[in-house]
């Protein structure tokens, strides 16, 4: 098997790959920037893309932001992009939710595991929620009713129905011991059956282990309380994230695109590359600004293998821009 | 192959039984008690035991309180025991940093993610240590000098050995963050090769995934922290409780004990019943008021099966006190 064909420096080589697609799925971590430094040329090469009539779309896995607040972020960055340009996982899990799962009131209610973004996502599907930001939540340690009312589900809200854990800065133990409670059917009164039947649903706005951020990484999603729960209740959650393809499912019905004429770009090849492998793309382009390094795909074992790769984004500018 | 025998309500079974053993290893959890609701019969039970000649030795991964914490506990529910006879996983963690990592100053500092038990008991074996319930480190929530500070290391301690994880009922993103910077080495000053050898090494009292209290369970030390971890790191850390050998190892060092002549009796399969089996002890017990119930042993994929069980501890008291 011939490995990945590395574009940078070889201007005839990119013009052949920029030939071959209409869409380009972006990651944003990793790709345009780590943390709020981003990498040198990316607003030009986004520019150079869409000159070229090419879609350009931001596919991100963190959840903390909605998607106006991305819009936000990438416009002080001066990357040219428009709101509807952008599909985040708290999106993707919005949508899930009210499209897929349609839950019927009163039992609809979310007990968010996250950030605001989450929170702003969901509002916008008009999907009731509990949790999230909410100050009440944001206490360290337990007293002994804390636990009284989890085990008796005497505090719980009796009609939450779906768990939604994603990036939570603000993560302990109590939110931990609410979201174990809901899913273990503690909230539900009745006999065990009623309580079994009565679990809410666990989904993830991602799985992501890591947190690429100030040129190192943090605890992400999946480590910080996705997997915690994993552990607890030896389930595991429907991520709306990439590399799920419900998520690119969704990407495919918003954008209307042609999979074989699209492209994903991203630094990660379980989530990114795996993503648009799984999905059946025209083609994955990885970039080495991430957490992923070419000797990441060149092992046996590699998870996926991107069809491209290029030192940094904006080396699809080509070499005279240099 | 025939299954555990049952004891509950035979008498002449019971003495044959109890003729066996010089030693009860006793897990506390689920076996003695759930969260503050001590089982009837409890301190009959184990006066019963020691007034046959027997020790009883109380083993306990619960890391959140120290011996004598315990000892308190257990004398206020009538349970006649000595501090010497409580041997708890952060006290095996203590004895296992002093005695067999012997780290040299000044990288011999711990970093405890987990509650005042594990400090008092390396306080008992006069190791250093930062974290733990430092207020310093109870905080919600991260600002941009906290991830700068982390991912470059300029907020770490350079001179932590150690990471140690517990129980903690105030874990959240800001210690898990740390924890995770100890274990990348981002504290060590200079160039990759020292990062890499100066990476704290991973340790954790228990792994056990769910904690039983208030007839209910919740987050044990191995979901709401280091579980967590080790997603991030994709490093297991050598845990120092049930059913680990190496606390196994300790506990025949203090009590100088007869293995073939002692008992372990606990609730779960997974810690209390494997750690006697795999120790060579000459008996295992398991109670049905905790975590597990017989059809988990009679499961073909059980992790491990008790050679006896009863219903609840106090059983052994036999037929006629009931």
């Amino acid at each position: 098997m011939s490995g990945p064909k590395f574009l940078s420096g070889d201007s005839s080589a990119i013009n052949e790959f920029l030939d071959k697609f209409d869409t380009f799925l972006i990651d944003c971590d990793g790709v345009l920037w780590s943390g709020d430094h981003v990498f040198d040329g990316i607003p030009e090469t986004i520019q150079l893309l869409q000159n070229k009539g090419k879609r350009t779309v931001f596919v991100t896995n963190n959840s903390t932001k909605s998607r106006k607040e991305y819009h936000a972020k990438l416009s002080s960055k001066g990357i040219p992009c428009q709101v509807e340009d952008i599909f985040g996982s708290s999106y993707s899990a919005a949508i899930y939710i009210s499209r897929i799962l349609k839950l019927q009131a009163p039992r609809n209610k979310v007990f968010v595991l996250g950030e605001a973004g989450i929170e702003a996502e969901l509002e916008s599907e008009g999907i009731p929620y509990i949790g999230g930001t909410d100050p009440a939540y944001r206490k360290l340690g337990m007293v002994p009713e804390d636990f009284s009312g989890i085990a008796d589900g005497s505090s719980l809200d009796p009609d939450v129905g779906v768990v939604l854990a994603g990036l939570d800065f603000h993560v302990n133990y109590y939110k931990l011991a609410h979201a174990h409670g809901y899913l273990r059917g503690n909230h539900v009164q009745g006999d065990e059956v009623q309580k079994r039947d009565g679990k809410a649903v666990f989904l993830a706005t991602n799985l992501d282990s890591t947190l690429p951020m100030y040129h190192s990484v943090f605890p992400g999603a999946g480590s910080a309380s996705i997997v915690a729960l994993s552990n607890m209740t030896g389930e595991q959650p429907l991520a709306l994230g990439k590399p799920s393809q419900a998520m690119m499912d969704a990407v495919e019905g918003k954008f209307h695109l042609d999979r074989a004429r699209t492209c994903m770009i991203g630094d990660r090849l379980n989530t990114d590359i795996q993503f648009g492998i799984e999905g059946h793309l025209g083609g994955t382009l990885a970039v080495l600004t991430g957490v992923n390094k070419k000797e990441d795909w060149e092992k046996a074992d590699a998870v996926a293998v991107p069809a491209y790769y290029v030192n940094v984004l904006s080396d699809l500018r080509g070499p005279a821009s240099n």
